[in-house]
């Protein structure tokens, strides 16, 4: 048969970091390139404990079917945190459990856009959101990001140039792949930018809980008086990334449509971890476990950081991230950023190339993210080395 | 703000079923309406015995990110079940796992429906694949249904009235809404129709393992040699509903495609209950369970059916379903059906209108749906007493 695929998908791949991901199964490899959080990040003896006592006293509704907006007491819990810790208003929003940050994306998306509408990103900007992006038949425009955030001139600039520009994708925190954070100042130019044009932010914040240097800055979801900004979070990075769950916080109009679209990909998300993430929160807080996972990776960082400070050459630039899993590098224009990956994959280091955070597609790119996450101590030590001397023969 | 819903979400309400599902929570409801599975069909102890192990020995891999097409031994698992019970080969096929049964519907849609094009399905038909084709921009066109499955001849004159007809969907055995199954020769017409008109077929099978009276019919997708269907199946009705964990087979092209769509929608179903599923086929196969649950829904069906011959006049007519969860019954044209409806709520029992299950929004429905799986014996005497006793009253 000949498949008449839909447009929209009919020329998107598959994700380079999943198809890199199914690679590191090789268990000699260095995996700088995975975003997978540190298994030992994960409470598993707690979560254990409580999934125990799930089974034994509530497993007819941890099994049965549950409410698409998600299991009540979890979203009362995640509405407070939004409140107290990210100064998300609960008045005119609705927050819902999703399964995964990426859903959140994907579906407020889904509800926005008409095929050929334009979502604007930073550039680079997180694979999986363009490609969600892509899959709704929206179009993605990048906009250059600067060290303290995008450039505001040139979120102007492509607005106007951009009339079907409907949605602004920022990850403002501790940014994936840049590993950069958002200025106050960016924050709130932005949201009036937006507010005036008449585009909804999605404000993507899956690393926000994980700062380890540096002050918090207000989300942009804490100032939307207007009510133009979708908050995506996630449990992903905290308690397991496995189980899928997220949630988010939308303007009440906005919420509705999501929960219906929502309801049609997967009629609600997992009734158990929801369940166990709730006895999680209620027997633990989130507070300590919060802060013994920050520490892990502010050390895994530093580690990170001064290797590259001693071993890597002076023309390559990274950015020194405050909280997240990423670091971001850039090589001088004359080193060949794909012979360069296929060179350090060689001697079994995995990084991501540039050119998969492209909003545009055929764009050339320099840059590369590597993780500190889940190689041990001795993989960051031995793996920097490594890439740090093939790009010494290269140059 | 002024909100530009996409065109196709704009239109969009909650489903009426889970709307009903909410008011359920009324302990004192017969809950005729849901379409939950019997919370005793689930296997709790031996789930928790299993979960316990994985928890003890495999928690990183359990709450760590997976693979988009699922846990591999699960998916082997499953090939292995769809080709020996049935009939579905390896050869061509992809199968990969999906966050329920409703997913598959869903991706199926995304990949192949541009806006616009046309979805056939039975008439009536499960309403959250017709929602979840509208949420795609798909348009939604029924076929009648006889006691045997879809009309033929209707069939071939709704694909010639629809040049943009891209999918026939199609819930053969055991149907939800109608509790029919469609026969060997009404399958066999269906797929010839398909192949030659160039329609996918997506072959919705949640409830085949429940057969609890008659004889096996070959799956449609047993006899696609042309690579027309897709099959979606669940564990939703069998381990679980709760867990969200579905599964789909497709040919080789469209799977690739369906793996891009999903991995954008949630990167991954649950890995913990894939695993959990894994571990219980590994240990007790399905077989034996499965015997258990049908023989539950058997005699909870043979009560109802009992209770209806008993008590229904004779000028309502309902299906005799020989597996699944539904019983589907017509008023006679003169009762109003959404007075019925009403009342019955009043009375406090709940089903659902026919009308939450038309391909065509504004038709007119003498259908409601009822279950036999939620509700205990006492209630299905009892509820099909009040249910009798109002039609009576309004004859």
């Amino acid at each position: 048969m000949q498949y008449n695929i839909s447009e929209k998908l009919v020329n998107m791949k598959p994700s380079a970091i999943r198809e890199i991901f199914k690679s590191l199964t090789d268990p000699e490899i260095i995996a700088f390139a995975a975003g997978n959080p540190a298994p030992e990040s994960f409470p598993s003896e707690k979560l254990a404990e409580l999934a125990s006592d799930i089974f034994t006293n509530r497993s007819s509704q941890a099994l049965q079917y549950g409410i698409t907006e998600g299991y009540l007491l979890l979203r009362e819990q995640v509405t407070s945190r939004l409140e107290t810790r990210f100064g998300i208003k609960r008045e005119g929003n609705g927050v819902m459990m999703v399964s995964g940050g990426q859903q959140g994306i994907e579906l407020t998306c889904k509800v926005m856009c008409n095929e050929g509408d334009v979502v604007l990103t930073e550039d680079p900007s997180f694979i999986g959101a363009l490609n969600a992006f892509r899959s709704n038949g929206a179009k993605t425009v990048g906009v250059e990001m600067e060290d303290d955030g995008i450039n505001v001139e040139k979120l102007k600039t492509a607005i106007d140039n951009n009339p079907r520009a409907k949605i602004l994708y920022l990850i403002p925190t501790f940014h994936n792949p840049a590993g950069t954070t958002m200025s106050l100042e960016k924050r709130r130019a932005v949201y009036e930018i937006c507010r005036e044009k008449g585009l909804l932010i999605i404000e993507d914040n899956p690393y926000g809980e994980l700062r380890f240097a540096g002050e918090d800055i207000p989300t942009i979801k804490s100032f939307d008086d207007a009510g133009i900004v979708v908050y995506c979070g996630s449990f992903s990075k905290i308690l397991s990334a496995g189980m899928r769950v997220g949630f988010l916080s939308a303007p009440e109009a906005v919420f509705q449509k999501i929960v219906v679209a929502k309801q049609v990909e997967d009629v609600h998300t997992n009734q158990f971890f929801q369940m166990l993430c709730a006895d999680f929160i209620t027997k633990y807080g989130l507070d300590e476990h919060i802060a013994g996972v920050s520490e892990l990776y502010r050390s895994k960082c530093e580690l990170m950081l001064g290797e590259l400070d001693k071993n890597m050459p002076e023309c390559v630039k990274y950015t020194r991230p405050e909280g997240g899993l990423f670091i971001w590098l850039t090589l001088p224009d004359h080193i060949c950023l794909n012979d360069f990956v296929k060179e350090a994959l060689a001697k079994k280091v995995a990084v991501v190339p540039g050119t998969a955070f492209s909003p545009e597609e055929s764009e050339i790119s320099h840059s590369f993210r590597v993780t500190y996450s889940t190689p041990s101590c001795e993989q960051i030590v031995r793996g920097v080395k490594i890439i740090s001397d093939i790009i010494k023969e290269m140059m």
